[in-house]
């Protein structure tokens, strides 16, 4: 069943922290993305989720990022992504993890692919965006069925890749058959974006052109992943994600021309607190 | 036929954008430069591009340079310019190509120059600016004809390295006369900046000394690149990104004494927003 | 004796600066930490510093967060913690030490604590934070005696490790009982923070769950080393750190989701002003 | 003669800019220093200069501070240091070299020093600061004899260590005295800072403490290259910007307990401003 995203969403899903609680209390995430080239990439998105309020982040990148991810965000760990006993652990510990931002499509990337399918649990929740979804197409790497909560954001392009839907072919009805084949909600990124569950289908309702920019969809994911670290039910802070995540986007959009990725990421934790409850 | 540039070209240029699009819709920009030695000047040039809302910005300068590229400017992607093949790629799939920013005039600098002019083809808009102009006088490198929509950006003194008019005896005459042999718009830099097209010339009718300061043109063909990229016809993106840049330097000169780069690109994006129709 | 810090416990400390000073009247800081996984640690802590007007800052890191640190914080000196005889020396000179933040478990870091504890004389401070209370317990390295002013930071689940109390079995008597063999101030970092002096015990009466986040405790041991440093007597100094640090947390929290450790220290210097008398 | 520098000695100073001008108009300032240790220092002397509307200013520093140069400042060149031709090259071209701020004392910083003082010419003014000071003292350097405008800007310890006058025996008449040997403007930087030409002594009326902080020097010499590039006569150049620098200081301690060097160079543009004539 299609439903859109209720506008108070962001009320229903941001809760006022509990007085007594630690860093622990507000998950931890680890994002793993960024080689040579798109650096960027998973510095936004790691950037994104420390402003969401997420208690501990970590970033597992190409070497070459360690020092510029650190010179915009102290609050972030770092890990050396081709250290794998390294990133193995941070997975394990991880209650949020994203994949994609910036991963690439050589064999460092897949491997770090199979590694966080491989490991993943139920506990977790698993964020697999950009390269990723490229890298499952062109390696027919499935997700793990049952092992975690899985939500894969593809961007049209990307899902052709994987569903096999030309972009131009792209409706309801094809895309919720393509769909059925993955067990992960699926957010598929466009003008209006779409989120798939098992059952239900949302529309995102707001968005604005502004946001059409290279670092846009890594900045959505870093948003997720701090969402589904915080709050509950994961669907209903998926869905609030996505909604702030546009909402930011119009706001900025109102004064600025274009939405930069690091200027929205600059008014998450102000907004957050207008729709505490 | 001599002509003002008129005080309304940027709501003439600046459209909204359409609400059905996606970050290619604004287009793909290379910018290539940045040796050792100046690296600040491709960094000044990305972040104008970026700023202006081009879709997708890659930045092709020395591995020195990615560290600090990527702490101010997430949203960019980079490539080391010794990576020749992957350089090639990134020219391919550009629609603007901007070359020069801090280039240097070495051979590193001279091949890349080369491989640029060797590549772009008629669907692109390619700009040269700073040490390419220089090179292409030093190394008798020319336009090559009809290949693409070239834009050249010298200030006087890199335009008599190019034309062999020495500064004091330009003129527009003989401007013109040498520009004739060149199959290219040119961007003539000075107190009031002239551009020269086919058979029009236009006058940058503002701007103010206290732009006189290094990081300025590089921050001026980042915006070139941006409008392009962005909107059409390219004659007159290239006259809205002249005058933008100026009306920025004015704004900031009334409280600044130095309007500096990076703070004049912070102004881009709202004022752009303030012309769209 | 139990007692709750008082509120006007900053206008009794921050003290107007004397008319004729210099640098060195307002103290030297050596930080000691940040390995290649959690630099942003302390990075955090030295700006910390800085900004409440330690005099001189040295921050003595893997070379890896050199250009991080300079980047974010011209300010600091750095010392590359590999060069044992330079950290020495950096040590010798400080009126405040501290060792901890970002400083990780391997023999590198141990080494560094034990070089710290065998230094440190009467007339030094010497904080003690994060990993280096793991690194206390793992190794039995014990607090030198009569040495130094010791303080030491530990959250809930460090000063188990300390204590050997579980955390859940904290409690005000269990607690005291084990600090008594600490010669060491002891700030126990949890919802309402606890200062364990000699004899009396002082409650932090403020704080907020939006300074639950990563980088937090990296930032209370950057203020409590600038206040120590510059504030007599030593024991108030550190209340009044304990307090600042929780004060601009709630105001931080009043408009943001979540009080990010880098716009907190942004309000550090301000805020101080409002106190001084 | 013993005068007060007046209080209107900006508005004297700062002159509107000429219409039709050009970067180079303004002066070319290069600034060498910044060791491993002490990148810090000539990071924000370069910043300062190029915030006062320097023409072009390129940095000599150790290639360890390259990075975090351009992450905070894309405006300035960078040159590595140990590139003795290339830095030779850069001090011909410059109307103005700052040779000192966290130069360090080893052989490299000396050998650097000395390039620059059989280099420099009349036309050419050159300031000498931080450790440029002590080496001199250290190694029996002496400024060269009418080569060109010296300024030297020692705080009270490295005057003593230049002088051999201890710090507690520093007086106008002993400090006239030891003046007298030197060919060069004096800038002693303390509490009431004195500035001594070969016949008058200008005192500062204006300054706070909450200037007393690690940086703050190095940013004074930085003020200094910039007006001295920029203003004339050289010698109230020189006056203005030590007055600037205390007034911004002044400033920002009415509501921040300690005057940052890196938030007052962020004054220095908007301040010149006001009193440009």
């Amino acid at each position: 069943m299609q439903h859109i995203i209720p506008h108070n969403i962001l009320s229903q899903t941001i809760t006022k922290r509990p007085a007594v609680s630690h860093k622990g209390t507000y998950g931890r995430v680890a994002l793993i993305g960024g080689n040579q080239q798109f650096g960027g990439a998973i510095i936004l998105a790691s950037e994104a989720a420390v402003n969401t309020g997420a208690g501990l982040v970590t970033t597992v990148t190409a070497p070459e990022n360690h020092a510029s991810l650190h010179a915009r965000l102290p609050e972030a760990m770092v890990v050396d992504w081709t250290d794998l006993p390294a990133v193995k652990e941070i997975v394990r510990q991880a209650s949020v993890i994203v994949i994609g931002p910036g991963l690439g499509l050589d064999s460092q990337s897949l491997a770090l692919l199979k590694l966080v399918f491989a490991s993943v649990t139920r506990q977790q929740v698993c964020v697999v965006d950009g390269s990723a979804i490229t890298l499952m197409a062109e390696h027919d790497v499935t997700v793990p069925n049952h092992s975690a909560a899985f939500i894969l954001t593809p961007h049209k392009k990307e899902w052709e890749r994987l569903s096999g839907i030309p972009v131009t072919e792209q409706n309801e009805e094809r895309n919720l058959l393509a769909k059925e084949k993955i067990p992960a909600a699926v957010v598929l990124k466009k003008h209006r974006t779409e989120i798939f569950f098992e059952t239900d289908t949302y529309l995102n309702p707001i968005g604005t052109p502004a946001m059409a920019t290279g670092g846009m969809g890594d900045t959505l994911a870093g948003i997720i992943a701090g969402f589904t670290a915080q709050f509950q039910p994961k669907d209903k802070a998926l869905l609030a994600a996505v909604y702030l995540h546009s909402l930011l986007g119009e706001q900025l959009g109102k004064s600025h021309y274009v939405a930069l990725p690091s200027k929205l990421i600059g008014l998450i934790s102000r907004t957050m607190k207008q729709f505490e409850t």
